[in-house]
């Protein structure tokens, strides 16, 4: 059985409570932090103390209560360093930097040469990428965060198998270490966009949820109680690979029928195909299809509406799966396939789904588009980055180490 | 977030630490505890002080240790008190009394009247089957656990809704407490399986399982980190009821081509049905034909031998859909079918599964069969009596206050 220590109660808790003051979206007091979060007013002060000698938080002032003291407002510091988040994807590579209160600064894209995909020239792009973003802020980066597409192993930050270039265990943070002195954390884009809706989208309000990832590969990351659901070897949620059509199609992943092979960005092209071969909504590539089917199905198009109905009653039959085996509060669905086909996708999915689920466990749930406005995977990424600094510690070690000695009352 | 209250993690400890003497199955010391366990030997003393005053655990003699001081050998208390297990089922319903080392000391089992099958009809059946048991310990009755088919609201003991018996929001505990002055603990056959395996079985030495129930109906209970996963209203692990086959076979849930359809007992002789109708193998009802089958595919009758194939088929691609989705390290097979075809249905299981499954969590996994001789349903609704009479704050709050003031330092 896993065992709790102090430290970690103490790590938890810290997120918990910084979690709330991103929630709050501006500025919040210890009063309404401790109502948020269910923690006590001691811990809260704790915390927050905390926080605010390391100077990830600010101070702003007071604002007078009804009764009683003023209360002091607190907010992010946002110059307390930056954070860099890689999306590293089929046909791009996506940076952008953030400060501390995770808002973009600046961001570029490297297109990937599909002729030069060795490892050794995804790393150069991604180096080139970064010192085209990170300008000053060079010796402010606080951590940077990598999205690899694939099944990675964070710990040692490999890319141990990705599909789209072949790779078999790369050792990606080895490779990186040399030309980037940051702290680096690797993990797969489910993985990252999970991170994502936890601190700053979906999970805000929710402990219990489900974020499925809909893009040329599919998956979801699984948010139990508050954290990042792993596995014993950090593969769970690879539902893009579990069975949705017995005998079905081929997957890229040399099986058939996976659920991948139906709702990923190449799986509604290929439905497509089926319901109307040669149709000319068939574009140059995934997205722009998607894109014409998106703008055709607006204006009532009989074969687009077509491909999103059945494309629904697949999602909506691998999520009801879902429902049943997790019994989540909330499923969002992120990337690609969601922004281009939205809400009518949604709704078809909600709708198979009501049939294929329980009814009592699809009652408990919502189904909803991502809230987020930027890329989930390269904001997932730099939450990582976030994770790992406030985790960190030596930072937060030695200044609890002084609190403790100074006082152990709240503010 | 979950907040993770002193309490909440004393009473985790408590158990960790109980569930390694259950482990030890006989003797054991507090430094083999602390070594199964990864806690602190302070915490390991402070617990057992606590267990031996209350009475649960005894303190056996001394082991000379190799070097320093002897040990004191710990061992459950059998006599401390005695529960009940009740594992209600479609033809019968199966009362166990068990000693708090867990050993069955007697055991009765009445017939369900398909003809009187109403809430008043199944309550007179299990006051009576407890009033069989008893005997002279109806005084020394820690707690009564009952295992109750289809969805369970265990706070209230509301059975929600029993495909069986088409009960829905039927009040169980409210209509047995008049007459079973004990504590009452519901939940379903699933929960039930699953609390046993953790105390008891594959989860011994194992934080993350998947615990397979095969009988009439099937399901899952998961374990993650230690802890049986119930999802946010208490229906998580309805695998029975995913998708399996689209359009497939009209399943009695209402659905069509749910995992239960082709792998519980009836989905088996549906299955034989298929493959041979008016087979000789098919008898008066599901088990009996199960246990006709599994005789005759030891013969190697090759109706029965592909009976098993096709069900094993079925079963693999549904079990590597639950090790893409949660990544465990042990899948455990129990109850009617995993009883009767055994060994045979866990190969073909083995070897479609890792056809299915991605192969990374494959090779983390192991499937098993269910290593507990007894009832796992009916052990682990005392399993959930157990763990109530552990949970009590009155019996262990006033323990640890006492302790606090003599002493905090272990033993």
């Amino acid at each position: 059985m896993y065992q709790l220590t102090a430290r970690d109660i103490r790590r938890r808790n810290r997120f918990c409570v910084l979690q709330a003051v991103y929630a709050a979206s501006g500025h919040t007091s210890r009063q309404q932090i401790a109502q948020a979060t269910g923690l006590s007013f001691a811990t809260v002060g704790n915390m927050i103390a905390e926080l605010l000698e390391v100077g990830v938080l600010a101070e702003l002032g007071y604002e007078a209560a009804g009764i009683g003291r003023p209360r002091a407002q607190l907010a992010i510091n946002p110059e307390r360093g930056r954070l860099i988040g890689v999306d590293i994807a089929e046909t791009c590579i996506h940076v952008d930097v953030f400060d501390l209160a995770m808002t973009v600064l600046r961001s570029t894209e490297i297109p990937v040469d599909p002729a030069a995909t060795t490892p050794d020239d995804i790393v150069e792009s991604i180096v080139h990428g970064i010192g085209e973003v990170v300008a000053g802020d060079a010796d402010r980066v606080l951590g940077v965060g990598l999205s690899v597409p694939g099944l990675v192993e964070p710990d040692t930050g490999t890319s141990v198998f990705s599909p789209y270039w072949h790779w078999q265990q790369v050792p990606l943070k080895v490779l990186l270490a040399p030309q980037l002195p940051y702290p680096l954390y690797l993990d797969n884009p489910l993985k990252a966009s999970t991170a994502a809706q936890l601190w700053f989208g979906a999970g805000r309000d929710v402990d219990d949820l489900i974020v499925v990832t809909l893009r040329a590969g599919v998956g979801i990351g699984v948010v139990i109680d508050g954290l990042l659901y792993r596995g014993v070897t950090n593969s769970a949620g690879e539902w893009g690979h579990t069975n949705l059509v017995l005998d079905g199609r081929a997957c890229p992943c040399g099986r058939n029928g996976c659920v991948e092979a139906y709702v990923s960005a190449p799986g509604i092209t290929a439905t497509l195909r089926e319901i109307a071969p040669g149709s000319p909504l068939l574009a140059s590539d995934d997205a722009a299809t998607l894109a014409a089917v998106a703008a055709a199905a607006c204006r009532g198009d009989s074969t687009a509406v077509a491909v999103i109905e059945r494309t629904g009653t697949y999602l909506g039959v691998a999520i009801a799966n879902l429902v049943n085996l997790f019994n989540p509060r909330r499923i969002v669905f992120g990337d690609l396939v969601a922004r281009q086909l939205g809400v009518p996708l949604l709704e078809a999915t909600r709708r198979a789904a009501a049939h294929h689920a329980m009814s009592d466990p699809f009652a408990a749930v919502t189904l909803e588009l991502d809230p987020l406005p930027h890329n989930p995977a390269s904001l997932g990424a730099a939450t990582f980055a976030l994770e790992g600094f406030l985790a960190d510690r030596e930072t937060f070690t030695s200044v609890s180490a002084r609190r403790t000695r100074r006082t152990d009352a709240p503010a």
